[in-house]
């Protein structure tokens, strides 16, 4: 079955009626996981593929939902039939994170202890807790074993935790525009973002939905300044540089230069659809992710368990996951000597170049995956 | 009269009692300026200079108000009797910017039309507007030539204005981690900053001393941001690193990383201090401010006019105003056959690298003024 750009894709709600115990020591009764599925699991069930996102992902990697959808999946250019992770030879999934707002179990579900919306009192989960759900996915599946387990960003993360928890199930990890731990500059970037939603009146103690509203002002003014650093400087200046909307200034606070008009666009798109209880706890995750911190921050140490071919990849203008941070995953696995392919992307789209159709970063995620054998 | 940290120096309020026309076409009736002096101004006029402030400065550069004050004038390592810009020799000017909010007329005065508080009302400046204003206090003290217009950053972009606009009356400008414009990146982060401040819901259109209250959770945001944006992202790892307020993850929105405290600190502080109109309108200022843009985007046509030697001095780290944009400066400069001087400091404490004690710097606009002959 070809995967295309224009294929119709349903998603499935998977139930998981146990306990789950978190990071934090909190227990959920129960959950759910959305996932999408590409493509077939082969009788020695040695092809599948796990793809992680990031921040603001969903379960809906490629294809379509509905014939008259704007867009395919989020990461459509990657994922499909004769695209470098091929549904033709891998079958692929995507999933919705725990905590997410795209149907998986998270802030906007009914919490089975109350039977009222989660809300804030959904737990702040970590990037293992989410690598140990997406454990109990693969069981579920029947897959002992990932042919690869990919992401970019935050889902590079899970990715690298995947070959650090789970030696033995991880055969390849593609880890992109990532990092081992977020940088002091990052850290307080998502502090600003999460204070902007803590302290918008809407947000009520994060109990929103209770108040039929959400806080609208703080998503957007976090998605506008996370929107900046997702973006190179020079980038943004060759799309948009000091170019008005309209003739001369407004001497007033509308929109005067066309970034402007970008940016509060981003902001309210990003506001309409997005939960803004797991946007708090996203942040928190990439905050916390630190494999090397139990390790004595040695982070040779935190990898040496690793068993997994590694694919490492960063963007020359990324300043939010710059080079020199997977760099150092890179010189670490070298010191344990595990086996790492590094390829470093001259871009002008920084952080966002992973999602972006770039010809050598597309071409070398081809040559990775073509070399895995299923 | 020497002036040291702890000399105690009063400001002044000036009136100007006439009509000033602003580059928008807005008519003020009347305008004060808060400045405060040190040194004496010498029986030719020939030793004065001017000192222009960035966003959040005032006419307070050195010395102390009241004996037991906290903390000395904001360039009170650069402004005083020995010091670089030394006030033995030198009589040396600050003052609030009109529209500013340390008691020059801006948002927080009344307006002689209604008689109520300008708030919303108060007319959106520009950098020449400044400079105009700053020409009518040069009138009024007698002036008629500076020895020197200093100022870093947004008072950079005055010095730069003054030398163009008035080539006549400026020996010397030092332009300071500024920039002849600001990047797309610097405008998306200043219209985010004023989109926190817009949406607050304690805005009220500006119009917020009517209410009683002040957009403070706005002003805070914007703070808080922009903060991040003065510091390098090496400077702010080696200053906090990942080091956690406690033992270990809270798992919840309180502070966990010491970061977190430090930019909610600063921005609290800001919020209590300052006015949103006028945060609003200096930022604007700031996106205006473009002399090449009258000059067909010829930077070296805009410069042209100006007689004066300059100085101008980036910070390595400084990724608000990079190296680079003050390199254009100086090549536009230079192509015109400028005296000009550039020096670049190696520093990790980015854009605020220009407030800081850093001996390069510091012996480097010492060497400028000492060669300056008054």
């Amino acid at each position: 079955m070809s995967v295309t750009s224009t294929t119709i894709v349903t998603p499935q709600l998977i139930a998981f009626e146990k306990p789950f115990a978190l990071q934090n020591g909190h227990i959920l009764p129960r959950f759910d996981l959305m996932i999408e599925t590409y493509g077939t699991l082969n009788a020695s069930k040695s092809n599948a593929v796990l793809i992680c996102h990031a921040l603001s992902g969903t379960h809906h990697v490629a294809g379509r939902h509905h014939a008259d959808d704007k867009y395919a999946g989020w990461w459509d250019n990657m994922v499909g039939s004769g695209k470098p992770i091929d549904t033709d030879k891998f079958f692929v999934i995507g999933l919705n994170n725990l905590g997410g707002c795209a149907g998986s179990t998270g802030p906007l579900s009914q919490n089975p202890e109350t039977g009222a919306d989660y809300g804030a009192d959904f737990p702040v989960v970590t990037v293992r807790d989410w690598v140990n759900s997406q454990a109990m996915l693969a069981d579920y599946l029947g897959i002992t074993e990932w042919a690869a387990v990919v992401g970019g960003s935050l889902g590079g993360m899970q990715a690298l935790q995947w070959a650090i928890d789970f030696p033995r199930r991880v055969r390849h990890a593609l880890v992109i525009a990532s990092s081992p731990r977020l940088s002091t500059q990052n850290i307080a970037f998502n502090d600003v973002a999460r204070q902007a939603i803590l302290t918008d009146p809407d947000f009520h103690g994060g109990h929103y939905t209770r108040h039929n509203t959400k806080p609208r002002r703080g998503l957007r003014i976090a998605r506008m300044m996370g929107h900046i650093t997702y973006l190179a400087e020079n980038g943004l200046g060759k799309k948009f540089g000091r170019q008005l909307r309209g003739n001369e200034f407004n001497f007033n606070y509308d929109i005067d230069f066309e970034v402007e008009s970008y940016l509060r666009y981003q902001g309210d798109k990003f506001a309409d659809h997005f939960d803004a209880n797991t946007y708090l706890l996203m942040t928190k995750a990439l905050d916390y992710f630190d494999p090397a911190a139990e390790h004595n921050n040695q982070l040779t140490a935190a990898v040496s368990s690793a068993q997994a071919k590694f694919f490492v990849a960063s963007f020359s203008s990324d300043w939010r996951f710059a080079p020199s941070r997977s760099q150092e995953l890179v010189k670490a696995l070298i010191a344990e000597k595990k086996n790492v392919q590094y390829v470093e992307i001259e871009s002008h789209h920084g952080h966002d170049a992973f999602l972006m159709e770039d010809k050598p970063y597309i071409d070398a995620v081809r040559a990775f995956m073509l070399n895995i054998k299923v």
